[in-house]
Formats: structure tokens, C-alpha cells, sequence
């Protein structure tokens, strides 16, 4: 089970800059009604509490086929689309594509230059394209959508719809309509699921088993720290502790900037994962804490300069790693040579944990706080843990704010704009406004 | 020519959150000094200057034998030695391993898991190391350098050193030592170069020739920038206007985040490196901004809900490209589906720049500031201009905040730390300092 330590977050441990005990018993009232709105499901999208309960048969049906008949497997989509797909990949079969069939390649963008290269490098007879989209009118991936349609008609005519697996609503939407009328494949993303919420649905899970893991690990991951998510107290449950220490070191310290640094190159992406989910499900309201995708030891010789001597503005979460899974000693290749010599023996597993610990003592030190998620190994179960703990801290961070953590309402202004230059009917107000804007533009530059 | 557009960070265009033009003349003093230090040469940490005029004929040699004799190309370095190859190589062959050779495994970082699988994936034989450290003594560096030399041993003997290049300090340092001892190729990071002022030197140099690219043109193209970048007057001087702009916006009006969104997966790893640049440099004393990495248009789908509608605590730097190198006409696909069929007939990269615009616009439109970088194309050349344009403009913004932007003072008491666990002498007092926290530790966890 992954674990919350959260002693230098604590007055008791780092000082005034750190969180009194009775400062978070302060906060239990609005502990109590956060609580109570995850456990009466006062909102529909709290429907990603039941997604570690659903069956996976289908998924697994699915897979088997295109582990069967693909070599590559290409996933259209963007944000929750492709994020939790591409942390799943990256902890779990780092390095995938130079080593492993099917190669999987994820499209979150409309870069010509990158679907370019991967038409370049997949024979499309042999791939298969995961549309995920729950409605189908994402601008990026339903852009993406038409050209692979168009061009995979080229090569297999009327058999290409066997090419295509759509992850949508179950019963609307544009691409739920293109896969009924062309017999597609297709898996469900529910109306109670918001897409940085998705990751153990459909979304997260035949990617999961493409790459040859086994779903159902995450999903057991992710049930077995759902109780301890629900515990009703506050010193037993690690996502209110999480969630209570944050807000209060952003409502009452000022520390809007939350790092997030796995030491692991495999969980590089679960730092990008996660910060969509806290960054767009937090920041409204002129509210919400900016999440900030790091790694260590990598970033020790990037951030952590800023981190120790710059603004009071950070709280750190360190990501610990119990097993590596594998293991090297270091040699002792320069006996001779003291500013070597001293590593020889050790293993990199012991260098890397070393750095970690005392890179959260240098900051305890400054008196600054940070917390650690100790994580026992980076594998499937352990996976789906981080997944859910995480989910469940962003719900119960939003209730303690006060404010709708499911919605997004200021990504609509800037697709508006996108509609009016693409000249989407009824946008055409739009455009004349992106006009007026650029004769302003053209004045102060060099 | 890049060029910097700053419109929407001016209080005529956005209104009262922007700058207007008395602020900025107000700054003329510290500008003048900011601008005296650099061109009076005042640190000799400016000798990055100096890179975009350097010979590159021994890089150049150096890099033909490599691609002569070599199925893979692996650097071990870490921080600035990592992050600037790793920019080139991503911005200037993107997906590289899957289509080119020698392969490229830029190490940097100590994970044991990462390190199993590049040896498992690269025959010895057949690859270049290349170890990049000014000293030699940065523990992660020196530990996989000692696996790959008893590795190398154990495949080559007594030619091992041969399928080594040392990228270090031309008189001193361990590494130098070790080179000579063995008659390794060497190539100099001169004293004066700071890791992450170090990208045009041979720490980036030499990627950039390895995987088929002229060196030269990287210089160039920040040859061509570097007069800009000296110009006498804040209005003509892109370097300076980004750097007065941004220190403005932090020390008048609190915004402490710096977002970098390149419009282009190929410019992922510039932002990383930028964040290097950025945070380090100026991370000290209790003053420092964050600079965050993005990219567009993923990050609409992740981060942008927070920029438009979260705290007041940032300015978002565009980079636009005018000319992708690529493009594809997105075809009429479904022309009964109205969420979709709008996009027939454009290009991809006219979606991809119809979003940045529109996302510049609706920022603008909250009033929050921006600016953009334009980018007439991503290529060796204009890649030149843009480190040197970011090495310059953050040497200014150091020099007006008044701080010394070359050390990181701030890194040394982690390191101390990890010196006492792994039994470096002289650091055992370290040693019973971590063993004491790890007490306090153990009480808050859940």
C-alpha cells in the first residue's frame, strides 16, 4: 500500500512555516461537509468512484484482438484522452516502443510534423487507432480522427472501420454516431466521467492490457486504497491529509506552486497526469494552486536551486520508490580518484534514494515544507493506487475550496475563437474579433 | 529572425494589468547597469558569448567517427550537459530512435531501472559514451560513468577508452584526469561556461553533428542574434524588453510563474531546458519566478482552465512557428457531422495556429498578459537563435533583479547529504544528521 508521510509539512517538525495540529483540526468542518458529499454522491461525476468495481472483460476481449493483429497502436486524443493512457505506458513499459510489439503511439496535438512522422512509421494495415473522445467534437482529436479515416479508406477501403476502436459516450455524441453507422468497435466513457477523471475507465484500461499488464492489478490497486480514502477521520485517511495540508498552506500561506517529483524516470508522466487533474479541476474562481511536473534526481540539478532559496511560494511532494525492480552496483572502476571512488559498492537504487532523502532534508532544513509518497514498487497495482489517491485528494480538495472541481468553463472562450477562424457556423462574430485583436498585435514588437 | 511580440503584456492593449510605457522608462537605470555588466564583460561566467564564434572543426571530426563507427550515441550527464542535447536532439529530429541512426540515450538521472534498459538495448560494441561533466565529480554522472567503463571493459578490454569522449574542463577535474590517463577523446567545457549556459558549446555541439546536423548553423543563427541582443536601446532589444517585462510583472505585480508554451511537440524539451536556464539562475535570495514547461495545443486540454481563470500569478510566453516543415489538409471525412465537417479543408497547421491565436486572445481578453515568441521555422538556424535569445535575456533579468545568476548556492546542502550516506570522507557528521530526521520522520504517517 502507498503511504503518506507528511512530517515536514508539520509546526511540530519544521517549525512555524509548517501546519499546527490544531490548525487542521480547525478545518474539520469543512472536512466533514467534503466528506459528506463524496459519501452521499452529491454530484454525478463522483462516478469515478466506481470505476475500480467495473468488470473488464470487454477491455480484455479488445486487447487480445489487437495484440493479435496490430504492430502499432495509435490513441487519438487529448488531455485525460491521452495523459492517463501515456502514465500507464511510461511506468509500466518505459522505453516501450524500441523494445516491444505493439508500438504505441499517442497523438494529443494537432503538430503537423508529429502525425506526419507517425504516418511515416506505421503501415496502417497492421495498426490499430483508438479514438478517445467522450463526445467526438474535441476539435484536436476529431481533426486527427478525419485524416487517419481518410487515409486508412486508402488502404483497406470498406474493411477500415475493423481498423478503428471509438472510447466514447455510450449513447451520443458524433463519434458514438460514426462508429454505430460503420460498426466500429467501441467502449464506454459514461456521462458521469470527466476526462482527467478517466484514467480506470476505458480511457486508461485497453491501453493498459495492449502493452500486456493486466488491468485488473490497477483496478485492485486503486479498490484497496479506496477504503482508506473513505476513512471518516481525518488522521487515518491520506487523501484528506493531503488535501487538508495543501489548501491550508495555500489559504493561509501563500504557497500557490505544488511540485510534484517522482524519483523515478517511469513516473514522469503520472507528474504530468496529475497535474492537469489538480490544475484544471482546482483553478477557477480566481482560486487554485498550480501543480508543477518535476523528477529527481534529474531536477535536483534544474529546480531545486529555486526551490531552497527562491520564494516562499512551493509546497514539494516527493515520490518515493521502495523497489526499482531492478538494481545495479556501482563499480569501482577509478579506485584512484576521490571524488569517484567513495560511490563504489553501492548500488544506483541506494545513490537514487539517498539523493531523495536528502534532498527533502535540505528543504526541511530551510524550514520549508514538503510531504513524501512512499510508493512500494512501480508496477500495475501500485499504479492504480496513485491513480485513485490522487483523484480522490483533487475531489476532496475542491469541496474543502468550495467550488465545482468537474468543470472546466474557461477553455471555451479560446475554442470559440478556434470555431470562428475555422469558420464553424455561427461563429463568425469570432473571427471578426480575432481580426480587430491583430491589428492591436502588430505595434509592439521587435 | 525570431521576434518578440509583447502587445499583450502593454496596458494600452490589456488595460491596467499591463505595463505601460513610464514603467518601463522608469527602469533605464538598472537596464543601463544590466546592460554595462554584460557588455564590460564584467563575470567571467559571460564567456557564453563567446560560443556562437568558436571553430567547430573538432567537433565535427569527432562526431564523423562516431556516426562512422556507432549504433548508439549515449550521454551521461545531467542538468544543463542533458537538457541542452536533449532540446537539439528532439526539436531538430523528433522521434529520432525509431528511424535513425545511431540511436541517442541521453542518461540523466541515477534510476537503475532506466540504465538496466539502455544496456540491455545498445550493444556495447557499437556505442559512443559520452560523458559530459565540467569537473567529474557530479555523483550521478561519475556513477554511470564507472558502470559504463567496467561494462565496456568486460565487452573491449584495453579499447574501451576508445569508445569513450570525455565533454569537460580542458585542465583540471577528475574527468580530465581520468582522459588522459586513458587517451580518451576529450572536448573542452572551458572554465568560464556554466552548465546551463553550455548548450553551443560541445555539450550540445556535438549531439547536434552526431545526429546529421550543422553545428554551424546553430551559431549562426545566434551570431545573428547576439547584435540584436547588445543593442544599445530598451525598444529595439528583444533580450532586454523580455527581461524588463518579466521582472516588472514579478517584482510590481506579484506574478511569479513564468509559463513557456511552445506551439510544437518538438519543443517540449526547449521549455525544459529554458526551466533550467531560468529557475536556477535566478532562484536565489528569496526572489525568482517559476518558469513552467508547457506545450500547445495539449496543454489547453490541461493547464489553461488555471491560466485563464486561477490566481492572478503568471505570464504565459507564447511560441509561435510560422512554418511547421510539415503539414496535411485535413479531408471531408464526415461532411454530415456538423461537429467536424468545419474542419475540412484546412491544414493542420492552420488549426494549430488558429489555436494559439485564440488562446492569446482569450488570455488577453481576461486581461492577464502574454507574449509571444515567432519563430519563422523549427531548424538548426532559428533553434541558434533562440538558446542564445534565453541565455541573454536571462542574464539581464539576473542582472536587474541584482542578483549573481551564474552560481546555485543552493544545491549544496542536499548534496552534502547524499555525500554523508554514501561515505565520502569528511561527510560523516551528514551521515547521523539524515539518521536523526529519519527519527522525527516516522510519527506522521498514514
Amino acid at each position: 500500500m502507498i503511504e503518506l508521510n507528511f512530517s515536514n509539512m508539520m509546526e511540530e517538525v519544521i517549525g512555524v512555516k509548517g501546519i499546527s495540529e490544531r490548525r487542521l483540526e480547525n478545518l474539520r468542518d469543512k472536512i466533514e461537509s467534503a466528506y459528506k458529499q463524496i459519501v452521499q454522491r452529491k454530484w454525478k461525476e463522483l462516478e469515478f468512484l466506481d470505476l475500480p468495481f467495473r468488470d473488464t472483460a470487454q477491455i480484455k476481449k479488445i486487447a487480445a484482438e489487437v495484440r493479435d493483429d496490430s504492430d502499432n497502436f495509435l490513441i487519438l486524443g487529448i488531455g485525460g484522452s491521452a495523459l492517463g493512457p501515456g502514465a500507464i505506458l511510461e511506468a509500466l513499459s518505459p522505453l516501450h516502443n524500441l523494445q516491444k510489439s505493439p508500438k504505441v503511439f499517442i497523438y494529443d496535438n494537432v503538430d503537423p510534423r508529429t502525425l506526419k512522422q507517425i504516418l511515416e512509421l506505421t503501415d496502417l494495415k497492421k495498426t490499430t487507432v483508438n479514438i478517445i473522445s467522450k463526445s467526438g467534437s474535441t476539435a484536436e482529436t476529431a481533426a486527427a480522427f478525419m485524416i487517419l479515416w481518410d487515409e486508412m479508406k486508402k488502404v483497406l477501403g470498406d474493411d477500415a472501420a475493423k481498423r478503428f476502436i471509438a472510447t466514447t459516450d455510450p449513447y451520443s455524441g458524433s463519434l458514438r454516431r460514426i462508429a454505430m453507422e460503420n460498426k466500429m468497435r467501441t467502449l464506454p466513457i459514461n456521462e458521469g466521467i470527466v476526462g482527467r477523471f478517466s484514467v480506470l475507465s476505458p480511457v486508461g484500461l485497453l491501453l493498459c492490457e495492449v502493452i500486456g499488464f493486466d488491468s485488473d492489478e490497477l483496478l485492485r490497486g486503486a479498490r484497496d486504497i479506496h477504503e482508506k480514502c473513505l476513512i471518516h477521520e481525518l488522521w487515518q485517511n491520506p487523501a484528506v491529509m493531503f488535501s487538508a495540508l495543501l489548501y491550508l498552506m495555500e489559504s493561509e500561506e501563500k504557497r500557490n506552486i505544488n511540485v510534484m517529483i517522482p524519483y523515478s524516470d517511469s513516473l514522469k508522466l503520472l507528474s504530468g497526469w496529475f497535474c492537469q487533474l489538480w490544475a484544471e479541476s482546482l483553478g477557477k474562481l480566481g482560486m487554485g494552486m498550480t501543480p508543477y511536473p518535476s523528477v529527481g534526481t534529474t531536477d535536483q540539478h534544474s529546480q531545486l536551486q529555486l526551490w531552497m532559496e527562491g520564494p516562499e511560494d512551493k509546497v514539494i511532494v516527493f515520490i518515493r520508490i521502495d523497489d526499482y525492480g531492478a538494481d545495479i552496483t556501482i563499480p569501482a572502476s577509478f579506485p584512484d580518484i576521490e571524488g569517484m571512488s567513495y560511490l563504489s559498492g553501492h548500488k544506483l537504487s541506494e545513490l537514487i534514494k539517498a539523493e531523495e532523502e536528502s534532498t527533502e532534508l535540505a528543504i526541511a532544513k530551510t524550514e520549508r515544507p514538503s510531504m513524501t509518497i512512499q510508493v512500494p514498487a512501480i508496477d500495475t497495482y501500485h499504479l492504480g493506487q496513485l491513480f485513485h489517491f490522487f483523484e480522490f485528494a483533487t475531489t476532496y480538495t475542491g469541496f474543502l475550496m468550495g467550488i465545482n472541481p468537474f468543470n472546466q468553463p474557461g477553455v471555451e472562450e479560446g475554442k470559440n475563437f478556434t470555431y470562428g477562424m475555422m469558420g464553424k457556423k455561427g461563429f463568425a462574430s469570432r473571427k471578426s474579433e480575432v481580426e480587430t485583436a491583430r491589428q492591436k498585435k502588430v505595434c509592439w514588437k521587435i
